[in-house]
């Protein structure tokens, strides 16, 4: 696919948007990420239709972003635990978080994420590993790492 | 949309999402910070459908994302140029590219993000603003902002 490629390598947003780029997934992950981990939870945060919320579910287990324990026998009854890949993603969520207050939030964001060893507010950030410093978006570029 | 809601506020990350939270809007981003600005630059890139970029690109300057600049005037011809508002976003797109490259990737990262100042390797993280320290993604919570 055209679309995963740059110069004939597959390039690693595209990858990763192919198992969580979409919306409905996102919204998932950052359920899941506040506490959710029960399909009626996500039903009723989301108002999304039943089969498709399962569909998603069931990518994501596929996928390695989540897996599905019982937490009942009767009857059976599944919960949904995010694996450790799929915790990896809440620096995604807590940057489009961040984006999204700064953009669209009158005033102070409704939610913040916290740093639940010291209470303190956890912020995405990009870093140098060079010169150790914060880096301003304006700052990044990229190159082919050959 | 139930699905912008939480506790009866517009959650940060859905309205985000209602932006970017789509894979070609994402890709067209990732194109973006790797330098692209014109029309056939991305339409190469991507493999996408004229209509489709055409649509997502107008739609991405009307969310503030892009403004669009006329680079030539016989014949006229516009590219497309990230806003402030959308480089703030680089920290989403190398998130992704780190996550990425760390399941979709055997051995070395085909593309590394590079602090222009210093030349060194950027990387996404969290951090604390209390206790000042990097953050790991197991804990992370969230709480309501009253």
């Amino acid at each position: 696919m055209a679309s995963r490629t740059r110069g004939g390598r597959t390039c690693s947003v595209a990858q990763a948007l192919d198992v969580v780029g979409e919306r409905w997934n996102l919204l998932i992950l950052r359920d899941a990420l506040l506490g959710s981990t029960r399909f009626d939870a996500f039903l009723n945060s989301l108002g999304i239709a039943r089969n498709v919320l399962a569909n998603r579910l069931n990518g994501l287990v596929r996928n390695g972003i989540f897996v599905r324990v019982p937490y009942q026998h009767r009857p059976l009854r599944h919960e949904y635990l995010l694996t450790e890949r799929g915790r990896e993603l809440t620096v995604v969520i807590v940057a489009l978080m961040e984006w999204g207050d700064r953009h669209f939030v009158d005033g102070e964001p409704f939610r913040v994420a916290v740093h639940s060893a010291c209470g303190g507010e956890v912020h995405s950030r990009l870093v140098c590993t060079g010169c150790g410093g914060p880096v301003a978006p304006a700052d990044v570029t990229t190159r082919r790492n050959d």
